[in-house]
């Protein structure tokens, strides 16, 4: 087999592959430009751009991620592009075996990669195949990618139609494209194939475009962490075991919390009086006596965050109790 | 104004809209059939119809949703349709003021929906609003319809363009449109528009179709509530809060029940011997000694439901024990 | 190898491949009923519905095409089903080789099939081969399909990962979907892929799907072939070429026929009295003197045609007037 | 009415309206990186950019456009943005009246644009309007517009829903929005919207955006004029009335002055020896004797060109004699 070129700037992916960032549209920036061309001037000063990256993405108000524009050079085995395909808001121009003559690049995987079919998993991988079961597996994808390339290339060589006599070569051929995408689009794209559920083999070029991506708009890149991948979502069904079991006391205590978080934010944004103290923390929802407030107020344990995320998550949770 | 016709079979909207199904292709049996076709024949015999879109709909694979299709006919005020043409998978067919004369119909509204710009939610209202003050608001909209609609019908009689000439109509003028879309994207639209903060005028329709989807569609409606509508999700962030203040005592209290609920279920389905129960509850995860088991078990306090579902939150709550 | 099923109603294609209209949505008259929609009531005496649904084809009034549904069940080999794939617009659910097994069925192509890279055209295939060489890639396609699936089967049966194994199966291993589409759009794929430069393998897919619309929409099919499959364009610079080799007087020949065509065709429709011939005639441009018309009148020689179409030629006759 | 601002490098667009090129990727030279990746290395050498562009534009290879990327910012009148945004590719970000105050900015025609409706182009306008009509509906626009933004601005004042009231304002109302699509859906849409059978106000806005796709990618818009908007195009009808009146001799003096066409095109592109030219006639189907051909070609009346569309020209003649 010949050795595969990297074009400069590409991260590689499995053995012979790579994807690469030809260029790019926009970045956190333009998606705060777009979304305030929605929202007029009026909300121009206040807001900070993290924190309007983040209300977006929060509210799933996606259009202005939708103005940012990433366009990757890649090359990946058959089988990969087939799943990557299946995202069809990207605009595609592959490498055809119609015009042009296939080249000897297959892929072959690593040993550790090699794994037995999951049983909870129906879909997945899992275990540690035996050494020689390993080698079995690298000597078939070799000697089938060896095979087909010479039938191939002998064919070709008689003049045979490369449309046709393509059709003999496996699915581990590499191919390579040109894949352009919006910024919502590619997030999700990553959202589903950097998953652990998703194919081993797309997974790394789902991650390497992920590193571009950080790169280009950092602020959306950890929006989309916090808020999508990395939340926690429990079902409607879910949702009435939880209140089942969720004591009201429990509920009670983290909401008394919030109340005691949410004032020291606000205090903390533009203090108060000691006397307005207080009544701000009622207004929260607090239920201790003044002389308690007082007491857990200086205790030094009250943790302050952002007050719109508190007063969600405590509406979200007074929406649990009986 | 002349009285509006409603066609058969029609669900009213506003004072002189409506929303009617025209016409639609399967319904939850071609989601399923669909979906095997994935799935190929393995999994024929086991799954229900029921469970299987479930299924679908709790781990988002949406494309057999796809192959559901509904195509509507409906009449709403001009200011509705702006909001409802930005979901672009759908296929439009307006009614058109280039070639046809406008209709002298217009939204005027209740006067319970005529209230106040909300101060909590920026593009929502609330509040009650003076009598006085919503007969003015009701008169401007009578008084701008009739007199825009009077120098439009001059203007068409005098023989001008009407692609010029509607400009002067204002945007609670009503049109109408065939509008084309399949399930999942209907489900998506109706899961952003029947929201609580969608505007008052386009909930009517996304609430008028949704009777429609859940006569042909039951199953995928139902999941649609469950697992996406009524779910409950919390960001990274709220997560980080839930576990802080959610003792690990409270988590390991649930985990409980849910062995013995997944055991009930599972001896339900398929009941065991006596001597294989303890068995089967450890294996759940049960702590429980023997003798405390034996106890609870006989307590007719066990509730069953659906393993996997218990499973799934089984390990949402284990992933959040600090 | 076993022999593949069919299901009922499928038209077969290649060796083991078909192609089935599962469900579809709508016909001729939809589009006529979306496009009245647009033209408001007032139009709705006149037309009938071929020639409102060819004047829409003609004039590339999209929309109303779109309003037609057509799902399909087909079976192919991978390396066609990547292809199709690529139009964008349609609903997909593929049978999944992460979740179930491979089967063994692979597409070997026909004698008259295994045919030389064209030289002209640099993606096709044209010549014919001699009987060993066309034996030769047969019998590769058949040791590689064979090979291929033992060494699968032979890993399957050690319980190694499905999702990884398959990917060393070929192209012409044979795949299989629901794929749905609006028929604007399946119209553009059949105008694509049923064309003589689309790959063959693909081309008796588009030709079967074809079938099935021209029984469900016979009309819209008819007014596609005529006005876009059918069509000859002539580039801008074709246009030159032709204006400056077609001589004004070839032109003006052309015209006055269609002068008399047109005059005949209206006279058809509505008998107009003699006297008032001469002049209906002069109207759509004709510039004989009125004898020589009548002469020509009674010659027998006219033809009758659609006046609209007729006068659309004349414009673009007129335009290539130097 | 306060006067409008136009943002740096912006083309105006009616009375208060305007668009802008916020941002683009590619041009012209990224179309031709794509098409590469599709036709392999082997093509590299030998195509220049410009026809490579045009060959890609004659065949309706259209995903190579798709890899170029515009972001407009655009102002205009409400039914203007409500055709527009019919085109589905599209990412739009539009100024929210739910959030935002409206704008005291509304479109007045200028008088020469207030026209009659048309005869014959049922959505069109033409001829001439008397004066004091002409003024009638310039003053009844004012009126609209000052009336009804007096109206919203007191009901505003009052504290009402915006996203209510903002229903009495007419579709002459300007709002603004970022619009971002890829070149090839950009290029259809000024196809249809600088047509002169679009709205005149939409056309302004089609115009202006055509003036910046000229300056980032002219050989993609010189190739889009040739070979999409200023081609003549000829249904299956109108073309068995060209073949029927279009006499064979006609055809075959195209024919053969072509053969001398592409004969000295080649020649000029690599010259070959006196000898081999009337050879190389011959195989462009030239017919002439061998003296007949000497004394043409010595005439200096033979014109040159692009050989490639030579032939196709000379394939489409062809394909029309009886």
């Amino acid at each position: 087999m010949t050795s595969a070129k990297f074009p400069e700037g590409a991260i590689r992916c499995l053995d012979k592959g790579f994807v690469r960032l030809v260029d790019s549209m926009g970045g956190d920036d333009s998606i705060v430009q777009a979304a305030r061309v929605s929202y007029g001037k009026g909300t121009r000063k206040v807001s900070q751009d993290r924190g309007l990256i983040r209300y977006l993405m929060r509210h799933r108000h996606t259009t202005p991620f939708e103005m940012v524009e990433f366009k990757f050079h890649a090359k990946m085995p058959i089988f990969v592009a087939r799943q990557w395909v299946r995202h069809r808001t990207a605009n595609i121009n592959e490498y055809s075996l119609r015009y042009s003559e296939a080249r000897d690049e297959f892929y072959i995987p690593d040993p550790e990669h090699v794994q037995f079919q999951s049983d909870l998993n129906k879909q997945g991988r899992s275990g540690k195949v035996p050494k020689e079961l390993t080698e079995k597996v690298r000597n078939y994808f070799t000697e089938i990618s060896q095979r087909t390339f010479e039938m191939y290339q002998e064919l070709n060589e008689a003049g045979l139609a490369r449309e046709l006599i393509r059709a003999i070569l496996p699915v581990n051929l590499y191919t390579e494209w040109y894949w352009k995408n919006d910024l919502h689009n590619l997030l999700h794209f990553i959202g589903l194939r950097s998953d652990p559920h998703a194919q081993y083999e797309i997974r790394v070029y789902s991650d390497a475009m992920a590193t571009f991506i950080q790169d280009r708009a950092p602020f959306a890149w950890e929006a989309y962490q916090d808020y999508v991948v990395n939340g926690l979502r429990f079902s409607h069904v879910e949702q009435s075991l939880l209140e089942r079991y969720l004591p009201a006391r429990v509920i009670n205590d983290l909401l008394e919390d919030l109340a005691y978080g949410i004032t020291a934010t606000l205090h903390n944004n533009k203090p108060r009086e000691d006397s307005e103290l207080y009544n701000l923390y009622q207004k929260q929802g607090g239920t201790d006596a003044q002389s308690d407030f007082h007491l857990k107020w200086q205790s030094g344990e009250i943790e302050t965050g952002n007050v719109r995320e508190m007063r969600e998550f405590r509406d979200k949770l007074a929406s649990m109790k009986p």
